[in-house]
């Protein structure tokens, strides 16, 4: 088995990009992420992408972007788990590497979302739930959501203050993360006080709309010169959860992403307390705390609690959300997961500018589709 | 490396399936295929679909059917490739057991057409080719096979009864298959002088609309008892071309089906004269008659011409499409490549009942994604 290096990453600035197709933000990143490398040909490209039938009227996004990239020949498809799009295909683009079936691999996320109206939005979401059930009467994601929040903060005694760190922890990051949709810190208050879309959900605890696209160039440690500083993957591991939130036991626990944590970690060799940096699933706030919660980093009913406490802060235990997260950064569904695998990889290599971590080794990526439907979670680390 | 069994397969009859969802489908296939073998769990799930969003309103397929056959934690998602999605999650699959990532997998390919109209499925098909170009100037994939169909004819002046001959053959196997769409023989002249759909491809030249899923359990040698009779798959290879067909420097060239039929055969230790059935993707009659030539079982201009010279045919040289192929059998997108697998292993295993071919060790199945713009081989053997 090869040792994978992820060599380069790309991205666009995530946003309205009403000038530019969903080929063009791919297009875009990859170029990016290629251009330090001129002498790599991927050996294969995987897009991660959820609906750009919906937004689009396009699909076969592989064979697309091959040939615009002018790598023809070179094994191309898209992947797709709802929100988690990106940190699968991420996760398929890994495995292809390390077993040697391939040297290389281009792995690109992309969403284009702006084009669509909230309504359709709404509707291409709610294809990650049931379409008899969970859709059919008309629960939108959001509402899923909601329902969580609010039994989150009665079965843990959690404050609307306390539910709001997080957002403010990620819209603070943004304010200084040249890529992120929203440059602007919000305070406690801003979030506890604004608009309230779905009770208990306020307009910002939700992640925002946007299109973007990211890539990440891995390659093989032989395909490379011998240096210094690499980023490598130690793991990287995708789980399932009963698929709708109501079937479950426990609705609390996000079990795929536990299962995916706990196999990545031992995989990785690492504990929780050897993670230096951590970009969560904040889809909504409520979603960052069951996610830090389910992985380890906080007991159970302790996330939002432990993020209004400082943890999850820069200069917290934990720094998480360092470049803004779901909330701040954007979350152009398909493309999430690879901008955390961008923003680890600007964080390990010392990159990350007035977002830099310090004493930045080892980083921790989740990325969930669903109501932790789908969870893929992945650890990397400069060596 | 493992080598990769076909330890067991399953599918649905291909068709109107008004009383069951595209889950309903997909869920039938897989238990069919997992029912030889309640030992096994398989290590991931990988779903090849196409347009589930738009004749479901369902996306996020690979949880749902993890957590619909109670496989909760697997690691599971959805493959687009256009046509060739069954084909590519195949691969995907079969890389996964053969690296030893994953003991098991289980592929499944699924479509659900039929609840869309006539209008909506042309669209939906339309997305394998470019939103910006090809589908904005109004060109469907039928009137682009059109344009292919009568180059065909007139670069190698192919009649049109030599073109009415794969439609014929495809007919007269599917006849007697009985999970084929349309189980009525045609002759040369009910295919020549079927109504006109788009000059000159008729009506019998093109595979119709339907629902349908296929499956198959892929298992590694360690993890099965050793048995004698086994499909053993030799080797699986992905490519892609220029992506639009009018891009191209010589249109009637499938260079992704040549490029990753040359691979197989060339990883398989085969050449084209050891191969004793095969599969190719005929979505229209000229699309069979080109892929046949990309792969070299017929020379360039002579693939229609060798089907009307019964090459093709159960007891020719090569016999194809040998439970109806996608004219007969029937073409539910995200599902044809895995048919063709099943319908290998049929053969193979010496169960196609009859429809079985004599001597039957080496197949070879051809499963692509719009104009050729991506191709997915596979060559599977009885050991």
């Amino acid at each position: 088995m090869s040792r994978v290096i992820v060599a380069s990453v790309g991205y666009t600035k995530v946003g309205d990009h009403w000038d530019k197709s969903i080929l063009d933000l791919a297009v875009e990143a990859s170029h990016k992420a290629l251009k330090p490398y001129p002498n790599i040909k991927p050996d294969v490209i995987i897009v991660g992408n959820m609906f750009s039938s919906q937004s689009s009227k396009q699909e076969h996004l592989g064979a697309l972007l091959a040939s615009a990239l002018n790598l023809v020949n070179t094994p191309a498809f898209k992947v797709e788990a709802a929100c988690a799009s990106g940190g699968v295909a991420f996760n398929i683009g890994y495995h292809k590497v390390r077993s040697g079936e391939a040297r290389s691999a281009l792995v690109v996320g992309v969403e284009k979302m702006r084009d669509l109206d909230v309504a359709e939005v709404s509707l291409a979401l709610s294809m990650a739930e049931s379409a008899e059930y969970t859709q059919f009467i008309g629960a939108s994601f959001l509402s899923l959501n909601a329902m969580l929040a609010r039994l989150y903060q009665e079965t843990y005694n959690v404050t609307r203050d306390e539910l709001s760190a997080f957002p403010v922890i990620a819209h603070s990051n943004a304010a200084t993360a040249e890529h992120a949709q929203f440059r602007k810190p919000v305070s406690i208050e801003d979030v506890s006080r604004s608009a309230l879309v779905s009770d208990p959900l306020r307009l910002l605890d939700c992640a925002p709309i946007g299109d973007g696209a990211a890539a990440a160039l891995l390659a093989s440690e032989e395909l490379l010169d011998k240096s210094e500083d690499e980023v490598v993957v130690l793991s990287s591991k995708i789980s399932t959860n009963i698929f709708s939130v109501y079937e479950r036991e426990d609705m609390l626990r996000f079990d795929a992403t536990k299962d995916a944590a706990s196999k990545a970690f031992l995989e990785a060799g690492i504990s929780v307390s050897d993670v230096d940096v951590l970009e969560v699933h904040d889809a909504f706030s409520v979603t960052a705390a069951l996610s830090v919660e389910a992985m380890g980093f906080s007991k159970v009913g302790e996330g939002a609690k432990d993020a209004a406490a400082g943890i999850y802060s820069p200069k917290g235990r934990y720094p998480a959300l360092t470049f803004g997260g779901l909330k701040g950064r954007g979350h152009p569904v398909g493309a999430t997961g690879l901008y955390q695998i961008a923003e680890l990889w600007l964080q390990l290599k010392g990159r990350g500018g007035k977002n830099q971590i310090d004493k930045c080794r080892v980083g921790v990526a989740q990325n969930i589709g669903g109501v932790d439907t789908t969870s893929a979670v992945s650890v990397l680390a400069r060596r």
